[in-house]
């Protein structure tokens, strides 16, 4: 056991240090994400348009490429005071088993009933659709990691929430649903006979599992038909990547705070809501050239969308009934293989991200499904905590990141982001236990294939 | 919302605050707990009988009955450094929802993979056969949150670990199951054909489902029969209390931070490990005369040992092969009835709790399985953790204490532990939502049958 320094194995800020304004990157972003645009119309979505389906104040984020910082509502920091902060832990037992000298650390989210980060922009988004005298709020759920998140800050705030969940999900993902209903969601299974669309799909796919396409249509049909709802989304978004900046910002303070200055940062990416939050603050000293760090994206192989992909318009649904986004995307209709990791199933990247990588202000790479399930159970058996298989890519790289520094003698600091634990992913843990998983790797011509379907714009 | 004042949401203390010493409540008790007795010679148990089954060190704290603090080993200072110190939370949105003038705290254990205090006893008894230098160690679990904290434990020593799995929680909990293999544990459904006892169950009871008395004399006869091995165990035992004494003692250290006194404390009881842990420097103060606390222990109707059972010797397992203790007990043959806080289902109560509670220095109550759930859905609303069955009677206990306050109009400061986390308890939880759960309560007749068959000492 390496003798504990003068850093402790968990950095916790004092409440009186907790971010009291969210980071929006893009004010200091020369060149901008490119904007929404309406598939109509081929022009840019306004404020009006994106109102119809989302809440006011969340458009009003979602457009605002200037304003640096927005202040964080006095109720929103409350809430976030009951699981927050967060944990910046340093992992001095996987130090000394990899024999690096490399600091590891890792910011922990995990420690939340909805087992994730995806509480700080639940909150965020249920509070303003409260603050607008809304009744509701629809949202779809493939993992359920969402859904969850979604059901803990809609049943604080009293308002209504509909779910639409995966059909083959509800029916293979029980308790998730369970904890959604103990937190008074309706929670939906999808395709389902509470939309024309899922009629349609019903009638025309009779027993079939549905898709997240076919959820997030149904959950947008359901707001945008009945009066006093919205439609909420969990990643990709502009103001999805504002609220999660609060990991970074978090993340930062506890390192100002010991003189630790970060080397390379690394975070999972699917829709990018993780890594965008957990790199902002860093992103935009860099961007202000006032330090350098070495970004790494992390995805996984089956669904490589920043190392395979293209950065073009594309839908952000497989349904096709949403905004464009210029992203980097494997194309809507890419069907990502089976792997464990349903939140980096995504066929796309947030825009902002994928504007900075085009600008080469990151990096990206990919691993393979069983690769991270071993640096999973290794990261259990020596830091105790189980970790999330999305949350794994980051460890993984993390890994062989610190073997480098172990070949180099370079004592870097590297920093990744533990988006949550995997506490209701143990059906993939016993595959993994019984030596049945495997891994999927698409194949050119299947990204060809979708890619040549992209829309013109 | 509530405004925040000097108190934040979670007080956390610093690494240097934590606990150096367990402090051991024994040593504080003018009469002290009954020994162990060995029920083939009537007499108390000897170091040298207790050592063929337990490890040395372990089988020292056992005994030991004056000996005030036993310094915690720097391996398992630092071990506990990874997951503690846990928060204790002020639950402002809490009083709030019911207003009421009380203060409510709770200290949370749940921040850990095994999702409970469990592990704090787990590191400590594995740490000991490490130093003694055995190959492995041997247990049972039914619920298995005692068994997901010893393996971890063992994983982080690299200790091995067989856990007899009740049979019919083998086959209905899989995701416990597989969160210890993930773990390196050996995990083999009770009764097996690895033990003589194991097969002669098998034998007579073909398609049996196992029971906990089983699974404990496998792990015994695995454990004396194999050349390294120790058996261990997850409450009940003096020195379970001891480790478990950690909780109480940064409770303490975090209340007397900000000059808080408790007035009421209470704790969830099956065998006793969170409660003794809890309360132990309280009651310590009580019995040196130096404050007094209103200590409630809170069991379930269906196991009421406590507040229906008799003080008396009884066998610790129901497969009458562990030492007499003298407990609260309701018979070590009585068969609880299929709660699903099964951490609650023991016929009996640590001697030393049992000995506290018949000297009057702490009271009992019962609560129904319906009126727990009730309490724990409206706990995960309001304060975001979806709480495990076992804590939520401490939770469903401390509403009723905050709102007889509000009738009072008493501002008293009302601690209470939150052990664990739910996660593993949709099953449970999926019956409430339905509204399908039930309440056993056991008929005056059923106790008195199963105490009737006492032995007799």
């Amino acid at each position: 056991m390496k003798e504990n320094t003068a850093i402790p194995y968990k950095i916790y800020l004092e409440e009186s240090e907790m971010p009291k304004a969210w980071y929006n990157v893009r004010a200091d972003m020369k060149k901008k994400p490119a904007p929404l645009v309406n598939p109509g119309t081929g022009k840019p979505m306004t404020a009006a348009e994106l109102e119809a389906v989302f809440c006011a104040d969340l458009v009003k984020q979602e457009l605002d490429n200037d304003t640096r910082e927005f202040p964080i509502p006095d109720d929103i920091r409350n809430f976030y005071k009951m699981y927050r902060p967060s944990p910046l832990v340093r992992a001095y037992c996987l130090e000394e088993k990899l024999g690096t000298p490399a600091h590891i650390y890792y910011k922990f989210e995990g420690n939340n009933t909805s087992g994730s980060h995806k509480l700080n922009s639940a909150i965020a988004q249920a509070y303003y659709a409260k603050k607008q005298g809304l009744k509701g709020i629809t949202t779809e759920t493939g993992a359920g990691q969402w859904g969850t998140a979604l059901s803990m800050a809609s049943a604080y705030l009293d308002l209504d929430l509909i779910v639409y969940m995966v059909k083959v999900s509800y029916e293979q993902k029980p308790f998730r649903r369970e904890v959604m209903r103990t937190y008074g969601s309706r929670v939906i299974a999808s395709p389902s006979d509470t939309t024309n669309v899922g009629r349609k799909i019903l009638e025309e796919f009779p027993g079939t599992g549905g898709s997240l396409g076919c959820a997030i249509s149904e959950a947008v049909e359901y707001a945008v038909t009945h009066e006093g709802y919205r439609y909420v989304l969990g990643s990709v978004l502009n103001q999805v990547l504002l609220h999660q900046s609060v990991i970074g910002l978090e993340t930062k303070a506890a390192l100002d705070k010991y003189g630790i200055k970060a080397d390379t940062i690394i975070g999972c990416a699917g829709g990018g809501s993780n890594l965008g939050g957990l790199i902002a603050p860093f992103m935009g000293q860099k961007l202000r050239g006032e330090a350098d760090y070495d970004i790494v994206a992390v995805e996984p192989a089956s669904c490589p969308s920043f190392t395979r992909g293209t950065y073009a318009y594309d839908f952000c649904d497989t349904g096709k009934i949403c905004p464009l986004a210029k992203m980097y995307t494997l194309g809507s209709s890419f069907m990502p293989s089976p792997i464990h990791a349903g939140g980096l199933r995504y066929h796309g990247m947030s825009p902002i991200l994928s504007e900075l990588f085009d600008q080469k202000q990151m990096r990206a790479i990919s691993v393979e499904q069983t690769e991270v399930f071993k640096a999973a159970q290794m990261f259990a058996r020596i830091e105790g905590i189980l970790p999330a298989p999305e949350s794994s890519h980051a460890i993984k790289a993390a890994i062989d990141e610190a073997l480098k520094c172990k070949e180099t003698g370079e004592a870097k600091n590297i920093v990744f982001g533990l988006t949550g634990t995997g506490y209701f992913d143990m059906v993939a843990y016993g595959q993994f236990n019984d030596g049945k998983m495997s891994d999927f790797i698409p194949s050119d011509a299947d990204i060809a294939k979708s890619i040549a379907q992209l829309p013109k714009v």
